[in-house]
């Protein structure tokens, strides 16, 4: 919800587009947010690209790959 | 990784795209599996197309809104 609210932020400020990123256990909570802020706040918000990838993180000397995903909301859906 | 196999069974028994489905906190793991897919076993796999959508879930009588994602990917990039 946090999320949602700063998305809001961000178009009420003048933004045309906003890139939600997200890695890990979390991308599911982008794809809540995205959905969130289409069904209850932006109505004519649009999809407009959806990128997944994978990062290498490095933790406790050990790496290990992590999946990746970015969304970017355009307000009007200007493809 | 059982769906990574999914997936490598589908493309070798003559499938050209693949359609991996989740919703709620599945929804990385679904990603995962692409990532996987394309970085460890086939290797000119493509992503063709990221869809993401909400589906409202009945449970003990209560609706709730899940979001939901689907990634077509596909061999060779058919784009």
């Amino acid at each position: 919800m946090n999320y949602v609210v700063a998305c809001l932020t961000s178009f009420n400020t003048g933004a045309e587009e906003v890139c939600i990123k997200a890695r890990g256990r979390s991308m599911s909570r982008a794809v809540d947010t995205v959905e969130l802020l289409r069904r209850a706040f932006l109505k004519g918000l649009g999809v407009k690209r959806i990128n997944i990838g994978t990062e290498v993180m490095t933790r406790e000397g050990r790496a290990s790959n992590v999946s990746t995903i970015e969304i970017t909301v355009a307000k009007a859906e200007s493809k």
